[in-house]
């Protein structure tokens, strides 16, 4: 069996989440990508890893799966057969045999994750499923203040999901970045790993010192105290994007 | 009666243009804004006039429209009061009343249209609706001559759409610049008024000679000939915006 690496991007918008579900949640990723492969590999299912799911009306510009095949193909050919039978929602940017000890998930290092919102009266028509919006002016001062807050080894407990169950929920925040192009906010953020939900809720942090209905001394409390209720509610899924995962 | 000028953004993937027609064609941006006003005004019709129509696809930032109405909206309560009553995929950016004479199309100065082309290997998922695709590289020197070829007071009868009737193919062309963003090309071209299809068929142009299918010399000579069937094909309509309409 021969060890594949596949970049994937995708329109979160069509999709529940990365996952496979059960049906009547909707499409997934996952489920996509093992058809498309189902059919390539005549009939024979293939298992697919992923660095980490999305969820759902999350956009993938670099999502990395790996997956076994008893075929050698060639650099670049898997993924040229592959968007022949994918949706036009799901893309395979690009494709490489991987050493046998490859993992998408286990192997990674960091994951960089964006996240675009747009600060305007009214958002663009066009991007209503492919950037956050907040109608108000925010402070760009205390959102860079904020954004320097997540940068280190810290216990992110008050950002996860609630109800996730993971070993720890330490985690390591190499860059947190905020630069603006007009009205939009980009949101740039890498780490060894990221809690469920836990970018959403530093963009939820970031809006809320940015339109000053808390203050960076309180976030900082808030963080500190590892309490999922004492911090903001997660950003909406539509301005998040996974970027890159790093091996 | 008061005369009202409004901003419309629009996510043209959903419509089959901007002008009314045959209801089995799909919706038009016309029709539901027609529609929205009508809720407005107790059941009362609104005839609306825009700058220009926007074929099927194509995208808009700044389309402006005019209209009468027995009320004097108050500046901005219009376009708040249109958002609640159009669907997501048409947002009014701005209201404000105008002089009488005021016309979306005939007091119109000039437009300011935006292409956007990836040329890559791959086009990310996200940017199918959004932005032109070609798998070609492009020689930006050439294209930049091409852009360069578009400026001025010309005879743009081969650019223009097959059957289309107009009392004048001249146009006077103002700004006709490429700028990069990676791998995007943003093609930005202003007039003080645009041919059906003019716009895609300039891309079209740009896009033959950065791959080198023809040379600059010879786009001049097929726009000196004022024969449409001399010039590329036009680009597809989802990578072009109308970007502002000026009075």
């Amino acid at each position: 069996m021969f060890n594949q690496r596949v970049i994937l991007s995708y329109d979160g918008y069509g999709f529940a989440g990365f996952q496979s579900q059960d049906e009547d949640k909707g499409r997934t990723i996952q489920d996509e990508v093992e058809g498309a492969l189902q059919r390539l590999h005549d009939g024979a299912f293939v298992r697919i890893e992923a660095s980490g799911r999305t969820d759902q009306g999350v956009h993938a510009l670099g999502q990395v799966i790996s997956f076994r095949t008893p075929r050698d193909w060639r650099d670049s050919e898997l993924a040229r057969a592959l968007n022949t039978k994918l949706p036009k929602d799901i893309r395979a940017m690009a494709s490489s045999s991987a050493p046998p000890e490859f993992h998408a998930r286990r192997s990674a290092v960091s994951k960089h994750y964006r996240y675009l919102l747009d600060a305007c009266d009214t958002q663009h028509a066009v991007r209503r499923r492919y950037a956050g919006h907040t109608g108000f002016t925010l402070d760009r001062s205390a959102i860079d203040a904020v954004a320097r807050l997540y940068v280190g080894r810290k216990d992110f407990a008050s950002l996860r999901n609630a109800g996730t169950d993971v070993k720890t929920t330490v985690r390591h925040v190499i860059r947190s970045e905020v630069t603006w192009d007009g009205v939009t906010m980009i949101f740039d953020v890498e780490a060894d790993g990221f809690l469920r939900k836990m970018v959403r809720s530093m963009v939820g942090g970031l809006i809320e010192a940015g339109r000053r209905a808390t203050t960076v001394a309180a976030l900082e409390a808030a963080l500190d105290a590892c309490d999922r209720s004492r911090w903001p509610k997660p950003a909406a899924p539509e301005g998040l994007y996974l970027v890159e995962v790093k091996y």
